[in-house]
């Protein structure tokens, strides 16, 4: 079984949007009736098509991260485009349940809404079976919040703990020109993250807290040796000692990246993952591989059969153990 | 000859934070006098000692990164700072002619402070003989600015131009919790620049214009194939097309990181950089060597003998015209 940990719902009907758009108008109109075919359609020639042409079998399926819009203030907003979104994901993953396994939205804003976020977490994880969440680090878009090792995060580590779901840190659009969403935001927030962790002693008080860094972790693989040796100098923990609770993913487009990110990172925290329909469309024009197909790049890398199945299955299993209770080893 | 294009004056007497604290308190009390013999000290046994026995030979180099702190608003603090800074990097390099050649700091503030840095970069260069700036595409510090493809910044590109020297895009201290100023502020910056060059047409309007993008270029050369993926999905030019004007420097610290860039980015475009004495010091305890040591990654790596002698050398040559005025080819 290969396990794809980070897919997004980026091929939604058009109601979503419609909804969406009525949100930010103001109104409160509900959204518009989905018909089972019309979500089967909507995944079918998309990811479900392209992960099975791939080799792969079960993707966790989650909104378009950059959709999620935490910036809006309003926590009645936030909470109901939360819902929305993830009412699809899940009736994606009950129309298909060997294919998809959901991962939710959380109505994060910028003032945090964190009553919100814990209902939802629960209603999501406990009531409809999601495997995993979102978390925003930067709800703002501009970065105008507290890292994640602050208090202000607290009350949502001690629920996802307690549930024992991990949460995939990712953030949405960004609200800064500076930025490019998917060129540059995603990989800094990724990076920035890493280093919050690892100035931090936010695992000795969470133990069983758990983050996986998509986009391969950001810089941070490329950069290993700079933050073992930032450690050293400020007489923090090696980085490595960050790994019983941080995993990266495997977005990295291309086969250097790769080969990187296996060759640096323990293949114990490193999770398959193609975050398609994403970012990058279409094919490299020197390889025809597709950008996204990473399962492309794993194959490509001289990797040992028992790391192979971890990365591409047996890790996804034991990080996300609500993963685990869906498909059962046999 | 090997040339290490990106050194800091992190080792200045006291007598420059001195100075400093006295500005920031809002004294306009002058340098208190340094000997030659004290500033001959400062690098000695530090910059100028390791770089020897690495086997280096000449050092590009700047003040204190960090220490530039462009986001104090009041230009007069910034023109005065830059200019005291700049003033004893260039005496270091006279002191040591053979071994130092000086980059500027730029006096740049929040809000610009175009002026000053025009007549900056025209003392410093023209005057003084240095060899490059310093750019800072954040002197907010909070990313409050306009990206660097704004027209805000064409009075600087059009003298950059005039004078023939490239800039370093090189942030300083983080004013914003989430961004660990070494670990994640400078990366993301490097990261940022790469994607904000992607999305511009700006190197048509400056044909002459050459940015050099510190710290081996963020996350961008271990995300090759997402750039690449990016600008195909939105119409834009491959990445390589900037490599006309953009150059990545090795701060890179560990083997695989150097292997990678390597691969990834034509040695047409890397420029041989320890940033010492800079973000990490000490030695990796597995290897022995000291992380910043990338002479000793780049003698590690795979690379044909003309390649290995223009990132080294002639490359730091071509892309800095007034660095081979002072190093003539014999």
């Amino acid at each position: 079984m290969i396990i794809d940990i980070h897919g997004h719902f980026t091929t939604a009907p058009k109601a979503l949007d419609e909804f969406r758009a009525a949100q930010l108008r103001g109104e409160r109109s509900g959204l518009a009736p989905i018909s089972d075919d019309e979500l089967r359609e909507s995944v079918a020639n998309n990811q479900l098509r392209v992960m099975q042409e791939r080799g792969g079998d079960v993707m966790l399926l989650s909104p378009k991260a950059s959709g999620m819009e935490h910036h809006v203030p309003d926590p009645e907003i936030a909470n109901a485009w939360a819902a929305v979104s993830n009412s699809l994901v899940h009736r994606v993953s009950e129309l298909y349940p060997k294919n998809f396994a959901p991962v939710a939205q959380l109505p994060q804003t910028p003032a945090g809404n964190v009553a919100g976020v814990l209902a939802e977490i629960r209603r999501t994880v406990e009531d409809l079976g999601f495997v995993g969440v979102n978390l925003n680090p930067d709800p703002s878009g501009t970065w105008a919040g507290q890292p994640l090792t602050d208090p202000a995060w607290f009350d949502i580590y001690e629920l996802l703990e307690e549930l024992d779901v991990p949460a995939m840190v990712h953030v949405s659009t960004a609200c800064n020109p500076n930025f490019h969403t998917l060129g540059a935001h995603y990989l800094n927030a990724d990076t920035s993250v890493f280093m919050q962790l690892l100035q931090s002693d936010l695992f000795e008080r969470f133990p069983r807290l758990r983050f996986v860094i998509p986009h391969g972790g950001g810089a941070v693989p490329y950069h290993w040796g700079r933050y073992r040796g930032l450690a050293m100098r400020y007489g923090w923990p090696d980085p490595s000692d960050l790994l019983s609770h941080v995993y990266f993913d495997t977005c990295v487009y291309h086969q250097a990246g790769i080969d990187l990110l296996l060759d640096v990172v323990p293949s114990t925290n490193i999770l398959f993952a193609s975050e398609m329909l994403g970012a990058v469309r279409g094919a490299d024009p020197d390889t025809g591989v597709e950008w996204d197909d990473t399962l492309a790049y794993l194959r490509g890398a001289w990797l040992p059969a028992r790391d192979r199945e971890a990365v591409l299955c047996e890790n996804a299993l034991r990080v996300y153990p609500r993963l685990a209770d869906r498909f059962p080893r046999p």
